[in-house]
């Protein structure tokens, strides 16, 4: 299928509509419109039916979305029906939570070793991954085919670490040092104290 | 100072403006015109003008910002001239990362205890804050003056955890299970995945 032209409003919507269908099938519903989605994800109508045919639409007007059809057409276009092999760079307490979330593992992220400049930590293990010298990151990388970086090292290491990164090979980086880092490849930092602020700033300042 | 009908898009911004300044601050620069901020956060001047005007403006025109005076604004505009008390339901892998992540202590977040149904945990410390029995959540919330409530625990439980910290008297909720809670005081829903999948795609159709 060709995809162009997506902003990222409507990209940022697309794993929010695979939970849903997600949600959807798991309950046995076989047919939904998109009113019915629109409402349950508080969009409206012509919203879901526009971002849908950016990829070409799924449905037939008036006729309401197939559940299953729809989620593995998403599921396609998101890339979750393969699996993507993923490091961790940084073996502290982010970098071993994530390691620890099985839920990945669930949407085909599998997090196969974490990389540390520690030697007390390099040799142990995280949920069964092994934490290896950082220095032997991009050989790992290249010999695994690893395509996704996860950066949880500390601030001032990681930018560092995503250069070392795509030169080795890597495709896209998750950041969550605390620093927005850049490259030639997609990239998403994570800032989740952001998150926190906003919402002590809503609770300051009684926002719905 | 008043603020009034800050738009969500304003508020997602806020905190990006506050990690720029504690950067510009750290860097020892005293004065930012808005167009070298706009810049720096890959906006624009007016943008930011506007952003700022939401809670009366900061500077003089065409003289710009006093890096400290407009960090100290937005830190009280942003309640994080406080400390907030906050608790974590849920002690499993999640609970346990962000009780260790002293980074929120260094925002003025003070996680002081986790809670689990869990007895094995029961009893525990993670990062010297005790778990305690799920039954005694609310009486702890009402002695210890907790503002903000953490969910890091199991879809199913998630909703039923929000409506208890809201009863208890909790003002805000972020939410780590994989499920969307409401309340009738402001609630952050994080989905990480959503961030990883939108990484992927970005990966898989070549978005720069």
């Amino acid at each position: 299928m060709e995809v162009r032209r997506v902003s990222e409003a409507v990209i940022r919507r697309m794993p929010k509509y695979y939970r849903q269908l997600q949600v959807l099938q798991a309950q046995g519903v076989e047919r939904i419109s998109s009113g019915k989605l629109a409402q349950m994800m508080r969009l409206n109508a012509s919203q879901v039916r526009q971002d849908f045919n950016c990829f070409g639409g799924f449905g037939q007007q008036g006729y309401g979305y197939n559940v299953n059809t729809l989620l593995n057409e998403i599921k396609g276009i998101l890339a979750l029906n393969q699996t993507h092999v993923a490091i961790v760079a940084g073996a502290g307490n982010i970098g071993r939570a994530l390691a620890s979330f099985d839920n990945f593992e669930q949407q085909g992220f599998s997090i196969t070793a974490l990389f540390d400049i520690n030697e007390e930590l390099v040799g142990t293990q995280v949920n069964g991954k092994p934490v290896l010298n950082i220095s032997e990151m991009e050989e790992y990388v290249k010999q695994n085919n690893v395509t996704v970086g996860i950066i949880a090292a500390r601030r001032s290491a990681a930018q560092e670490l995503a250069d070392r990164m795509v030169q080795a090979g890597i495709k896209g980086i998750w950041n969550f040092a605390p620093i927005d880092v850049t490259a030639s490849v997609p990239v998403e930092n994570i800032h989740m104290t952001d998150s926190l602020i906003c919402l002590t700033y809503k609770m300051f300042h009684n926002v719905g």
